[in-house]
Order: structure tokens, then C-alpha cells, then sequence
């Protein structure tokens, strides 16, 4: 790799004491790792960046371990960097200013399921599919998927959503409440497993989507929702990006309750058809999934098959055995991988960027015409019922001018977003990459909050520093 | 009225410099008032609290003239109240420490309906029914319905939700975006209007639910929703308590997709009887209505009734003419006034908690054997589909041990809630009256977070002080 941190994200890096070292030698004896592997595995996430280590990493096991680290910290004047997967996209993990990772992927128990009221609270290391395999035999899921099988404590953190968030919301409207270890060792509880509640601050916003900067999620409760009785699964192809996304608009419009609508574009179907060994019509396609009763179901499919047909939708077929529904699914799943594979040896610069519905069709077709006069193949998939798509811009690390021309796609569409009355980041958040884009969408007194927010949890700027905006202690 | 505001709620009133009065008078003219009626008016909510008026009251028509006001203030140091629709119930709108009370009603332009996004940016003043109103021929609707004809912003301000909440959600999940004037006078917006966003701290999700403490609300962005092809409404009365929640608790746990569903206890049907000359079955009933299409509105009944069967329910009936309907629900909307029918002159003491939905049905039943005990009447309605419910304790004003019966049932409903797990106020909000009960909800450290956020948006405690938690600058 050769992509270096945003000159705006470079920062210096702090001193990194031997009393510190030693008190987590004798705290955490071999759980404390200064090796070059472990820490260069815990200075990266999947962003294009180089890594930037920490000095160390903690595997953690409690709360009470993680409160340990901060504290000796925060006493050392030192970084800390809760690592979940390492799944994060924008540069959340690196080390900027280097410090101390706390790995929390040892924090990975459920701690209740509580199947009556629809809640679980696990710690923040069990990720997404732990969290479902536990559940496999309640007759009970968790929605979020934002694909990767990230830990709940880093969905939170990232305000994550994924395919099922048109139906069910995102990490904000899923989490009841958390534990969280503050910049100064206090542990705090936000939140109740009440639905909803009237009572003071929403501390659990505040830490959802706060991406390590205000303290160290620990424990999440999160909500749980029934499995549907009847799941069905359509695919369809359309002539135009326009004709796809306008048959999502008005899918969305009409309130026909769809849990999932994908969109992807004529070249990653493609790359599925070449990594998948199928046969898709190479023409931008939706993927849909509707889940409700028997009857329901297959209404919902029925209504959304009249939306394609008045928009030329081709091939519209839907199945609701799960080895059908699989078998259309899992060639969007495939879909990062198998774009990957159009360009060997290549990275991919991911956008994500989330527009109001009617500016949809808009902003993907004219970004579609930045891409095709693009030399960088630019495959464009997207969660279109809530008006976020992404593009992955593939570049070979090795050639500095097509990382310059992804940043300039980059920009391009995250600056019609904001056009738009959209958002610079729907799902993956700001990390380092977004930062400049986030005063912009904004407005320099709004972020200005955020500082003084920050100010009040982490005034001396300890917890994941150099991250969403610049702060000086 | 003899209800003077709780001993920890009683604050220093500031002085009231007449230097402000004159840059008031001389910015606003004729919508400044100092008469005593104006400022009485201004100075209570539906609470029982006695009134404590501000020194002053000024119209605003923009966010300009409100930043006007809130600058003079702040050079003043004087204390500034938004004030809505006077609906709130715990004491919110109270000028416990004098001050400037800001009227909104004049804010109450629908700025813009974006039907194809399904979103609506309206002023702070505009009220429910005035945005339903607006909205009437565009096919959409505003579910969020907190009985009161409640203004936007202070909908927001409360974190209000009420009878659809359990199908659409509360502000906390409608509120896309807001204006919102600091108590520096900057004016900020929050969010986009794009349908989700990992963009930074959610300053959104920060002032919902602030009553007022961290600045000033100005304009709200809500989403909208596609008003349902079909919507049918049932009514079933049950043969206790009991069996009607556990009837509700099934029906969430199936993942039936209800949009109301509202418990109103024996006392409180009798009450109805008698004050819309009903004869509806006197013991604990459940009204609920379906949302969605023809078939499956029908669906939904047909699983609710048997659920309801297998709990004893009886005279399970339903409608899907709109007459039919409001016949139904008309019942339902009267509850409150038919309840303070009961006892003539009488006050009511509302309480509410939310509590998880498995603890719902030894909440209600503990709670319904205190009250039986008491001398006081004391209804119960709920939103009880999300482990939400209200109790309305009727009081005669004149009578201190009354009240003082009403506070000792309240400690022992908002104690039982805590300890299963819930929270102190679902949907009212915390006010003058919830103070304590916020400490042993989220415990001294979590407050002091939220005394530190105070601290950092409203360092001289000017933004509607005294409310939520104790507060010193």
C-alpha cells in the first residue's frame, strides 16, 4: 500500500511512556502486545491508508479491564483506540497520534437475550453474526447488517446500517443502551431496555456514531425483532440506472413496507456473473426482499413487480424457498469481492454517500457519467431505499494518479450530495477521510458543538484523537 | 390551584434588568408584553404546578427575532423559556428563576412539503394538527399524536411520541433535522434531510429531549409517511388487566405490525360511558388500529382476535368505515376529559412509565393494586405497546393530603418502573417534576455527563434553567 493519511489528518505523534508500558505489563502480563504484527494488525481498518500503529494493544476482557487502560491513560496523558473487527472503512482505527489499541474482541459474551422484550445486551466484541447465532433457536433476529461481520460495539460507534435499515433502521434507531468507559475512567450506563423514554439527555445518541471519540463502548443492548413468518427475495434488471432507481422511489413512496432494495449497477453484475459463474443480464438491477406473512408477501411482490414493469423492468422473478432467495442473494453478497476481482490487484476507495429519495435517480445517473469518463472502473452498489448508494473506486495502490483521480470522484459525488440536501457518509461515517466534508455539510458552528461536546467528555483529547474533526486540547 | 413546584424545583428568581426590558421593547414593540395575564398565561403548563411567571413574553415570527432575543438575554444573563403550545405536563414551561418567555405560535409557516422524500420542514410553532392539516391532499400523514394538539418544536423539545408510536416511532426516530438557536445567539441546523447519516455527533438526537436547556428550537425537519390504503380499528374488553397486556405483549412478540394500540382500564371506560353516553363492557380494554392493505389490515385482525380469544378477550369487534372508526377511537381520544369528569373540580396528577414488555402486565397489576388501596380515583390509560402507560390521579386542588397521596402513588409507580428495568417518563418528559427520579434513573455520573454537555452549550445556565437536573453556573 502507498495511500498516507490526509495531510488534514496528519498528526504528531505523543510520547509513549515506559511507566505506562510497564503498569499494562503488570496489569494485563501477556494480554499486552508491542509486537510490530500485532500492533501494524491494529493500526489499519479496511480504509486504502497506510497504517499507523499504535504502541500498544490491550486484549481486554471486562469493563472493568477497559477502565483499567483509560484510567492508566488518561494518567499517562496517552491515546486510546477501541478496536472491535477492524472492519471500519475511513480510517477509524489508525494511530494517528499513536497510544494504546484496546483490542475488545475478548469482550465477546452475550450477556441476556431477553426474547419477551425483543432485547440482548452483549459486549461490545460480539459482532453481528454471533449475535444472530446466538439468537438462531428464540425464533428472534437482529437487522442490522452493514455486510462485513462487524462487533456491535463498532456498528455503534459507527452509526452502522446496512441492507435491512429501510426497514428496520439503523444502529441509531436500534440501540436501547450502552455502557460506556469516559475519558476519565467513570463508567456509565445510558439508556434503559424501555422502547422509548422521555427522561433527560440521549446519552445513547450521543456515543452512537461518536467513532471511539467520547469513550470506549463496552456493553450495547440492542433491540431484536420477530423472524418473519414468510421471506421472499425478486431480482430484475432494468434498461437504465434512472428506471432502477425511479422503481425504487416509488416503492418508497407507495409505504410498501420492503426490507431490503439493493441496487447494483451493470458493472458489478459483471463481476458477479464472472465471479458467481451466473448469467445476470449485465444492465443495472435491483434486489429486493419482503418479509410478513404468507399473503403479504407476496402482495408486497406483487405491487413492486407492477412499479418494474411501468419501468421496464425485465425478468422480474421472485422466490420465496430459501435455496431461490439464496441463491439471488448471494450473488449481491458476493458483490465487494467480486468487484475486487475486475481489476487484479487493486484497492477499493470506497464512497458512501446517502441523498433524500426524489434527488436519487439524479445523483446516481450524473454520477454515473463521472464514472464512465473515468479510466478507473467504478462499480456503483447501493442500499437505494434510503437514498445511500456507494461506489468503489478500483485503483492499484502502486500508481499515485489513480488514488488522485478516486479522491477527485470522490469529491465530485460527495459534494453533489451535500447539493442534494444529502449527507457525506450514510453508513461508513467520517474517520479520517470525511473530515473536511463534514464542515461542509455542517457549517463550521455546528462542528464547533462537536468540539465543545468533545471538550466536555475528553478534554484532553485521550480517546481516538484526530478523528471526524480537528480538536486541540 | 395549590400546587407550589417541588422543594429541589424552587430556584432564585434573577433580577430582570429594566435595561433588557427596553431593548426588547424597542426590537419587538407591541409583541412584548408584561401583563400579568400574558405572563400567568405563560408561566404553567398542563402540569398541577403553580404558576411561576417570566418577567416578560415576546412574540417571535423568525429565527432571526428569536436569536434577537436570545443575544439581549445573554448580555443580560437572563433567563429564556420556549414556549410552544403549553401543553407539556411536568412543569417544562415553568419560569422558575424569571426571565424572558419566547412564544413560538407565531412560528407556524409549513416551510416546505418534500412529498417525495416524505419529509416536512415547519417552524417551531406549527402544531400536529396543523402540519395533518397541510399535508391533507398529498397522500401523507404525521403519525407522531401525543394527544394534545402539541406544537413541533416542543414535540421535539419533550421527545414526545403518543398513540402510533409503536408502529412509526417517537421525535426521536421522526426528527431528521432542526434549527436551533444557542444560547450565544449562534443559529445552527442539524442533520440533512437525507433518511440516515454517520456524519458526526447527532446534534439531533441532542436537543430532542433537551426541553429547552441547550437552546432554542426553531424549525423542525420530520418525516412523513404514506397515509395507509386501509386502516380498520377493534375494540375488546377482557376480564382483567392482566390478560388484556399479556394480550398486547403477544401481539408485539408475533411482530404483528399494529400501529395503536392503547389499554384504558375499568375506571376509565366507565368514565367514558358516562361522558359519551356509551355503554361499552366496563372492565380493562384494548383498542387498537392496523394500518396497511385491504387484506392485510384484515390479517391483522384476524391474529389479534385470536391472541385476544386465547386471553379471555370478549366482544372482540372491528371496523374498517371510517365512521365505524371514529367511533371507536372517539371513545378513546375523550378518555382524558371524560376521567376528570369523575370528580368534579378535580386536578389531575399524570404519571408516566415505560417499562420492557414483559414486565408490562406486573407493572400494571402492582400498580393497579396500590391504586385500588388509595382514596383517589386514579384511571390508568397506556400506550402499552410499548411497555408505556399513564396514571391519572384526580386530586381536589384545595386539599394538600390529596396531592400529597398523588406524589406518595407517583414514587411508588416511577420506584416499581426503575427497578423492572424501565424509565421514568416514556414520553412526558422530566420537567420540574422527574428530577430525583432522573438521578436513580440514569445514576449521578451519567447526570453529570449530561451537567457537563450543559455546561458546554449554556455555560451560564440561561437556556430554561432549573429543569431536568440541577444545574449551578
Amino acid at each position: 500500500m502507498n495511500h498516507p493519511v490526509p495531510p488534514a489528518a496528519v498528526r504528531p505523534r505523543r510520547p509513549f511512556p515506559d511507566s505506562l508500558l510497564a503498569a499494562l505489563k503488570a496489569a494485563f502480563a501477556e494480554r499486552v502486545s508491542t509486537s510490530e504484527a500485532v500492533r501494524t494488525h491494529h493500526g489499519r481498518d479496511e480504509s486504502p491508508f497506510d497504517p499507523q500503529l499504535p504502541d500498544a494493544v490491550v486484549f481486554a476482557t471486562s469493563t472493568d479491564e477497559v477502565r483499567t487502560v483509560v484510567e492508566l491513560c488518561a494518567r499517562h496523558r496517552t491515546p486510546v483506540i477501541p478496536y472491535g473487527n477492524g472492519s471500519s472503512l475511513e480510517g477509524h482505527l489508525l494511530a494517528v497520534e499513536g497510544g494504546v489499541s484496546i483490542d475488545l474482541s475478548g469482550m465477546n459474551r452475550v450477556l441476556s437475550i431477553d426474547a419477551e422484550d425483543l432485547t440482548a445486551t452483549v459486549e461490545a466484541g460480539v459482532s453481528r453474526k454471533a449475535l444472530n447465532e446466538a439468537l438462531r433457536d428464540t425464533g428472534l433476529f437482529f437487522p442490522i447488517d452493514p455486510g462485513a461481520d462487524a462487533s456491535l460495539g463498532g456498528m455503534s460507534a459507527t452509526r452502522a446500517s446496512g441492507t435491512n435499515a429501510v426497514r428496520y433502521g439503523t444502529m441509531r434507531e436500534n440501540v436501547l443502551g450502552l455502557t460506556v468507559v469516559l475519558a476519565d475512567g467513570r463508567v456509565i450506563k445510558t439508556g434503559t431496555r424501555a422502547r422509548k423514554s422521555s427522561a433527560g439527555y440521549d446519552l445513547t445518541r450521543l456515543f452512537v456514531g461518536s467513532e471511539g471519540t467520547l469513550g470506549v463502548i463496552t456493553e450495547v443492548t440492542v433491540r431484536l425483532y420477530p423472524q418473519p413468518e414468510a421471506v421472499s427475495a425478486a431480482i430484475c434488471a432494468f434498461p437504465s440506472m434512472g428506471e432502477a432507481v425511479r422503481t425504487v422511489i416509488e416503492t418508497i413512496q407507495l409505504g410498501v413496507p420492503v426490507a431490503r432494495v439493493e441496487f447494483v449497477d451493470a458493472l458489478a453484475i459483471r463481476a458477479i456473473n464472472r465471479h458467481s459463474n451466473l448469467a445476470l443480464t449485465e444492465s443495472p438491477t435491483l434486489f429486493f426482499e419482503f418479509h410478513g406473512t404468507d399473503a403479504s408477501v407476496q402482495e408486497q411482490a406483487q405491487r413492486v413487480d407492477e412499479l418494474a414493469t411501468s419501468h421496464c423492468g425485465s425478468g422480474f422473478t421472485w422466490a420465496t424457498r430459501p435455496e431461490e432467495r439464496s441463491r439471488l442473494w448471494n450473488a449481491r453478497h458476493n458483490a465487494y469481492f467480486a468487484m475486487l476481482q475486475l481489476k487484479p490487484g487493486c484497492r477499493a476507495v470506497t464512497t458512501d454517500v446517502c441523498v433524500p429519495i426524489s434527488r436519487l435517480a439524479e445523483c446516481v445517473v450524473e454520477t454515473e457519467a463521472d464514472l464512465v469518463a473515468s479510466p478507473l472502473p467504478c462499480p456503483i452498489v447501493g442500499h437505494v431505499g434510503d437514498g445511500n448508494f456507494h461506489v468503489a473506486m478500483l485503483i492499484d495502490p502502486t500508481r499515485p494518479e489513480e488514488l488522485a483521480e478516486a479522491e477527485r470522484l470522490n469529491s465530485r459525488i460527495v459534494e453533489r450530495a451535500l447539493r442534494m440536501d444529502g449527507t457525506c457518509t450514510g453508513e461508513h461515517g467520517v474517520g479520517l477521510h470525511k473530515m473536511a466534508f463534514l464542515v461542509e455539510e455542517h457549517g463550521s458552528d455546528a462542528i464547533d458543538v462537536m468540539r465543545a461536546l468533545k471538550h466536555a467528555l475528553d478534554p484532553n483529547n485521550l480517546m481516538n484523537p484526530g478523528k471526524i474533526f480537528s480538536y486541540r486540547a
